[in-house]
């Protein structure tokens, strides 16, 4: 494994690395972590790899990675680096016959979005996006139910992400991980509803399988002189007549990363928290509500993928680095089995790609569209 | 006190005389309990009321009140028909000269609720309307702490009132709750938004202070065959810059009663669940949350009108029928001022009245309309 | 009925009062209700009753009600006065022929409770001992279940009932509720055990059908100068092999009235919060949690008791005051079906009475004599 | 690091690899994972580490690695074997000179434990004891509250353990985790109570700074045949004059891993959940109860060394795994000062060692002592 992004202070390529590492099964060893040199040797440092493979910047690291014999070389690069460095940095880890575990919102724009889905599609490389809350078990449980007909038909999504941490103008404070997040240039086209309400959408279009066809946005900067939306509100409609609500924001005070989502089916309903992943609640028709709980037999044998995305026996909690985890070790494991040239176990494949990201991208799309429009149905 | 409704079977009428009850200041004395004279007969015997005022019907009923001393007759009336009689009846009884209590929504159309409102301004009696929710103690904190500026200027409102219980078309197998609510003749033109989409639009006004000024809704009857709404969903503008969302449901399995509100302000936010009504969770910048728990003296100092309507300690669950008699405490209260020509207490003002009514029915107007164009904006 | 206590001031009389008459089968139409007989002609002008039957003391209440003709006299007598004076009006009002609703504890130790049993026995009358919490729907589900053998064999109970309230000598500070449940001559031989920790201990017999055989109690007096404990913790013994553990205090702080069970079986727990009473939580054998929501059909299929307690859909909580009007229902059914000799349906018996209080001196005696011991095994 | 235990089937082995692997300076690189050579052979492929350096046993271990330079050597072992093999298998590396983290319970006996505790002392070795829950943020930030004095002097503690997973005799069916928790000769003298009660009882004595003095305590082997408890309840008194209550069981059907605390000051109380790790409940005298949650800046402002043992922004959950690599972390840079000849940051010694083993020991032995002699109070 090598990286791109990851420098001192940065936090998610931290989190990739903690994440990466926690099975055993993956090793960094090589990275351009930082657009300052010095700071990408340090980090090198920091991580014990070769100082020989902590480059200066990306290019110089696809250069001396092909250079090496390939059983020595990088198998997979992971881009940590902000949104507008997606594009260019995939595209040419795909083109130099890597595979790519890409940070979210996978590009600038659709037209990026689908340019890096040809390019997926033609290298034959294994491509991950990290939207990270499909990694919980209890989120794959969620939509095997939904998958096994427990649900029957769907009638209704409820979907929010609300956090609060963007209240104050942190952006013009130096904050680093607002700075970026706030500025067009670097983030895209939306500030909140690409930054989290794209985990939204992702979320119930993972857990139902339906798909947004038609939104219409009300997306609102109400932090004085940002120049982004910093909080959302949609009403959704899926295929298949579902219809839905999903909101988001980062000004809402006291809400720290409260992912959640609701889905109601003609015969039961399920409801899920990010911030208390390892529950799941479950309605069915006059009968009490069934509180599933990670780590049971019982969640196994109704989801062998929720079972695989699990280490700790119940009761021992576990949260966000292992959901994170989860995805790496699918992806690996899809990566392993393609050197080996195995099929892959289904079971692998169940992590994020391309076409996520392209779905996220034409979401970003239609909420600015929508919004711009004074909040009226956009296709999706 | 009298009553129209709350016949044998009937449900929120029983609960009117269980919280009218409650406080020992209102007794139940006369009543046109049933559109069927002899089942009016048996609810005022189960009553033990005078048989000779269980009325066969409402116009009777007013004439022989009338017929009764001043002194001996009902000082107000509770009308808990369905909706397509709230107008005439609360009309004849206000005219004739009495109080009126009048179950939700007012009537069935912004016409009669505009003209419900002069004929209670020219008739100077008081006039309640059982928006319940208002009742709750916390409730009435929130809207303190908002009247007192903690929050600040409020940036953003998520209410919701998502129910299950009519997943199934129980109104075609005699369901009596079901079968009024989902006709249009006795419910007016919206069906789930009406008849607790109205609470929630209500209860959001009344702890923000602010008003609804535009929404875009998404109305949808989920259930084959059922000709009004089971289902709605809104994007909200209020005055002030303030946005919202709003989303109801009858057929959210597993939901009962969910009524919640969420505000958040540039200062701080507050949170609110109609099924644990003791607790306000309150958020402030980088700071611990607070759980504010009914009963406590620092409620009561902070909320006066939230301290009058508390009857039990802490940790003394108090519930709905509190909530409901709450209303009725602070409306009796005005009229025995009224009647003893004293200036009423500002708290015992705290009841929803006409004006809430005129609201409710402009809520229904703009939903329906709305959805109608496809999910428009309109005005409020 | 009839009351004695309840004046000005006091606060579980008018719990007393609210409950009984919540269901409109009740009516208050006589008392003495304080030890000043100008606060009793108050309180009688306040309830609006006859004031010849606002009497100043329970003698005098007794000797006139009996000199009213039997059909305008009162049926019962409600006792909500000091525990010292439980024994003597009990007594009192048995003998004179009515039927007594008193509250708890009991008597002030274990040989007037036998008395009272005996008083009680020989009277023929009803007699029902305000043990508030079993009037819970869900208390009442709970018992059922384990009557029904869902738990299967018991092996373990936990029992807790914490408060805060005392944590400062309040009682020093004219605090009225403080003052005589902190005396001995008013309260008995335990402070917070014999107010709350019978509570605890008569939940646990009701729920597992069990009886605590021995127990091994830790009590203190943690606020300095109090002559009575305000904490205790106890080690269990029940018949049948089941052990368990019980403590409650009141100078616990931030802990209301947090009284809560759990009882662990065999093949299957249950769990119940009085502050959160409409829920049992139900646990099987690798099965996801049952959460059991009070008012919904399969609750009461389950467990008619718990039917019959319930009168309210579910989602519009019900609470405290709910529970102590169960008891008055059951208490006044029984009555009724004396007066008019019919044979009572079983479920009205489902009342707390005469057995239960001499358990529950018993339980004070117990855990005080083990306490003096220094927590040895006593039986009880 | 070295490791002995955590062969192929393991639980805790693997919990301690992935949690010393986390941060990334921690790096496995020896073992002797298995009884069976054969089975620490493949271990030590899965691990990646040098085939050379998979032994088939600790002494060999020992001998090999001592044979190496000192500079390629393990710095420390884990000792992740059933209990009754701590005691040899920990003196053997401290006597080579090597740094230890061992598994709890820390020995089979006091004798052991007094001896291992000299040995430490003698070998000026740094040893480390796995009581994971001590771990976490949220518990740092209790004891550091406590510290400050925020709770005044504590009056009660009230410490829970309960587990269900042993409800069926599942040792007689091969199940590896069970059979050698309930044999003791492989456990101790005590089952449930040595397995996790040790962990209940080293929680309250971390949090509160507190010891158990004397504990009253009553054990019960509730499944047939059982040779060792599996489940106990204790009163405890504390020195400086605090009370409690410790109850534990691993037969509660519906209980995971429900370890949780409360305790009481007479000016504050906290609760913490470990099943709910991020939050920490705090009561203060008439006041709204606080909600602490992890990775907010008040909580690090308050203790650093919650702040410290954070690797996540809030409301990205952290869980059992980061408690278990906090305490490697703090170990790990302890011996990295030792090895530099820097003095230690305090908030590095802030990890469970030989003087928590000798507790747990104590604890052990207080327990199993009362409840042989009928529950009487035995000092600790």
């Amino acid at each position: 494994m090598g990286m791109v992004g990851g420098g001192p202070g940065a936090f998610i390529g931290e989190v990739h690395r903690k994440a990466a590492r926690m099975d055993g099964g993956i090793e960094l060893v090589a990275g351009a972590f930082d657009i300052k040199p010095r700071n990408s040797k340090q980090m090198g440092r920091e991580q014990r790899i070769d100082p020989r493979r902590a480059y200066p910047d990306y290019e110089t690291m696809i250069e001396k990675e092909l250079a090496l014999p390939e059983d020595r070389r990088i198998d997979f690069v992971s881009v940590t680096v902000p949104n507008n460095l997606h594009f260019p940095m995939a595209k040419a880890f795909l083109e130099a016959g890597f595979h790519v575990m890409c940070e979210k919102p996978m590009t600038m724009d659709v037209r990026e979005a689908v340019a890096l889905e040809k390019i997926v599609r033609e290298s034959r490389k294994v491509f991950g996006l990290m939207h990270t809350y499909t990694g919980y078990p209890m989120v794959k449980l969620a939509r095997d139910m939904v998958r096994q007909g427990d649900l029957g038909k769907i009638l209704k999504v409820v979907v929010q992400y609300p956090q609060g941490w963007l209240i104050r103008p942190i952006e013009r404070e130096g904050q680093q991980q607002a700075s970026w997040r706030t500025d067009p240039k670097q983030s895209g086209a939306a500030g909140c509803m690409g930054d989290i309400g794209t985990h939204a959408c992702n979320l119930a279009e993972y857990v139902t399988g339906l798909r947004v066809q038609q939104l219409c946005a009300d997306l609102t900067a109400f932090v004085k002189g940002r120049r982004l939306d910093d909080d959302g509100n949609c009403l959704l409609r899926f295929n298949k007549g579902a219809k839905g609500v999903l909101h988001a924001s980062q000004v809402s005070i006291g809400e720290e990363n409260n992912l959640a989502i609701w889905v109601f089916g003609e015969n039961a309903s399920i409801e899920w928290h990010q911030e208390h992943p390892n529950y799941l609640y479950v309605n069915r028709i006059d009968a009490p509500q069934e509180v599933w709980k990670r780590g049971n037999d019982y969640v196994g044998e109704k989801s062998p993928a929720a079972g695989r995305a699990t280490r700790l026996p119940f009761g021992h909690p576990e949260a966000f680095l292992e959901a994170f985890a989860n995805h790496y070790c699918n992806f690996a494991d899809t990566i392993r089995a393609r050197m080996e040239r195995r099929k892959a176990d289904p079971l692998f494949l169940d992590f994020p790609g391309v076409k996520d990201g392209v779905r996220g991208m034409k979401f970003i799309e239609a909420v600015v569209k929508s919004s711009h429009k004074g909040a009226k149905w956009v296709r999706m």
